[in-house]
């Protein structure tokens, strides 16, 4: 193991800690309030927030319209307010992508840079504007970590960024509350989004991550065992509670010490990235199918998945019997919790394989680290997931 | 579950990490070096970081001698250095006890008030000069804390205090090469004090905190899994490493956000402020009898944690006799790795009973989240660890 562990973000969690705005905005700032739609003006979080603002005098501009997969369209709209108006703090409040597009803002409206360029390390920043978020869905974790993905509205390139110590949120506000009026199908993509992510760093390279192994695993598990508890009883604040703490814990850095293997992202990204379907349907489609895939290179730690995860013995079955049986389960468990399994449910062809190949290497000709994948093997996942 | 989470160490994990000091240090900075006693000379890593600071033109003033329970008077002449000699960087080279000793020399050397008054809280520091620390025994996790523990050799009280942000080190650098020469009864303290503050964050009052009981399950059964085979193969760098890793996550804040009971600690404090014996012999013999004692108040999680950890069935037992057997598992365990069990082994009688009550009580009346302890408390869980 060899890394270097850094998070300067404040997290507060728990009911009404909104209330450490007052403590984290300074009187009169100019803020720039990012959200999505509607869905915080229907909750009252918006005039909540907008009222806590007025009271410390604070100049408020808005970038709305935040879509699902963030648009660089969007980014560069946040920027110009930013260098306009001399905005001194954002305030994102919403789920992955708001906050995602925020960091960008943030990186993009202190430099003179084309923002792109940032995103796809060509150029380099050197300042940013805080920023603040306020989670209103559970899933990515980049309300703790410097992660972002956007996508290029002009050539569908959908890329994931960090650039440290610059993205890291300076405080974020966790209050399940604001969770419970998420929908069900939201809910459902956060929950797949939150596992595909432990996945991910399960299937790290390191020698030594025994510990790292079992805290996935107890996670993965975790996750798994609630989900249908909270898709039966979407109000329920402790299961919400229970959701936001364990995506908050799979992707704030402890896990990812002994690596992590993301090539299931990368794929899914050029999937979202041409399609525009949810992040969480495409890690579901892809997931149980880049399995599959790799077992057939590596079975080891998809055994051992198994293993530790659904208490499967091996008995007489070959390797590759096992790790599709793991596999299978999956994607049983996707089923069951009512998300799509094949690109086919999404309106996606074989005609677009190639193109989805493609652009599933924007910057570099490889990914993955468990298992490195060159274009002939991401075709084959892709065909698999059809 | 409701907390605050902010940790702004940089942690430089791996072999070789000590490079990153280039990075850290200013050229011409004034460095107080501090350390304990002759090891770090003997394994040549005192001679490395002097030829560094050297290179990068630093201005070096030592403190060693820096004790195995750190005390008041050793603090007070490092602050005396700091002030002295207008110290920029304190660099703390050892285990807990030169990194907690640095922490409130830290503080102290930019405060006016008494550095004593500090710790116990009766003053607020309101700066710090910047720490660095070289970590080479595993255990307390101070290196990604703000905690520290010092003993007032003037009235024997042992006092641990944690002032945010000052008393996080700014950086740490963990090699575990720099563990392979701690001798066997110093790896054996550092094996029971980690798994102890993962049992004392297992018993957290939160309600909704399966996920951190899971984290803290794999976490104790993974140390006891490791600690024969390290201590048959000390120089084992895998297994230094595989310790390293657990006893920083152990205590890093991310398991701690579901609350914690630190009963056992206080206790301990009592007996090693007075006695000065090891902070490790002191918890192996706390620990079970305050497990048997709490039993017959709250056996609860004592019967999770002996199912969870040590796949005991509680078949026809009664919950106390379950609790016991979980305890006496515990028991065994420290024997086998050859650390003490009783008091009387220390050399420590019931003569002494009444002072190490009082003595566990230096600020508050109350100790303990799980289940609260008072001084008729304390007096039987001493009773039974004599």
């Amino acid at each position: 193991m060899n890394f270097e562990f850094y998070n300067p973000t404040k997290v507060y969690f728990g009911k009404g800690k909104i209330e450490v705005l007052k403590k984290e905005i300074m009187e009169g700032t100019k803020v720039l309030l990012t959200y999505g739609f509607s869905s915080i003006k229907k909750n009252g979080l918006y005039d909540e927030i907008i009222s806590m603002l007025k009271k410390l005098n604070c100049e408020i501009y808005e970038l709305s319209g935040i879509e699902p997969n963030p648009k660089l369209s969007s980014v560069k709209s946040g920027i110009k307010i930013c260098k306009d108006k001399n905005i001194e703090l954002i305030l994102a409040v919403g789920g992955g992508s708001v906050i995602d597009a925020s960091k960008a803002i943030s990186i993009g409206a202190k430099s003179d840079a084309d923002v792109w360029d940032l995103i796809i390390k060509r150029e380099t920043p050197t300042d940013r504007i805080p920023l603040g978020a306020i989670l209103t869905l559970s899933a990515t974790g980049t309300e703790m970590n410097p992660n972002s993905v956007i996508t290029n509205d002009e050539n569908n390139q959908k890329v994931g960024f960090a650039h440290r110590p610059f993205t890291f949120p300076v405080f974020s506000i966790l209050d399940p509350t604001y969770t419970i009026s998420v929908p069900r199908n939201q809910t459902v993509n956060g929950i797949v989004d939150t596992i595909s992510h432990l996945l991910e760093q399960y299937f790290n390279a390191g020698e030594n991550g025994e510990l790292v192994d079992r805290f996935c695993e107890s996670s993965i598990r975790y996750m798994m065992e609630i989900a249908p508890k909270l898709l039966n009883d979407l109000n329920n604040y402790e299961l919400r509670e229970a959701m936001m703490y364990t995506s908050f814990v799979g992707l704030n850095g402890t896990l990812s010490v002994a690596g992590g293997d993301w090539a299931t992202h990368e794929i899914e990204h050029s999937v979202s990235g041409i399609f525009d379907i949810p992040h969480g349907v495409g890690l579901a489609i892809i997931t149980p199918n880049w399995m599959e895939y790799v077992a057939t290179k590596k079975p080891d730690k998809i055994i051992k998945l198994g293993k530790k995860l659904f208490d499967f013995e091996q008995g007489g079955l070959r390797d590759i019997e096992f790790c599709h049986k793991v596999a299978n389960k999956f994607k049983e468990f996707f089923k069951s919790i009512g998300i799509q399994t094949s690109l086919k449910e999404c309106g996606i062809t074989e005609d677009s394989l190639e193109i989805l190949v493609e652009n599933t290497f924007p910057i570099n000709d490889k990914i993955g680290e468990y298992v490195e994948l060159v274009r002939d093997d991401v075709r084959e996942i892709l065909k698999k997931s059809m």
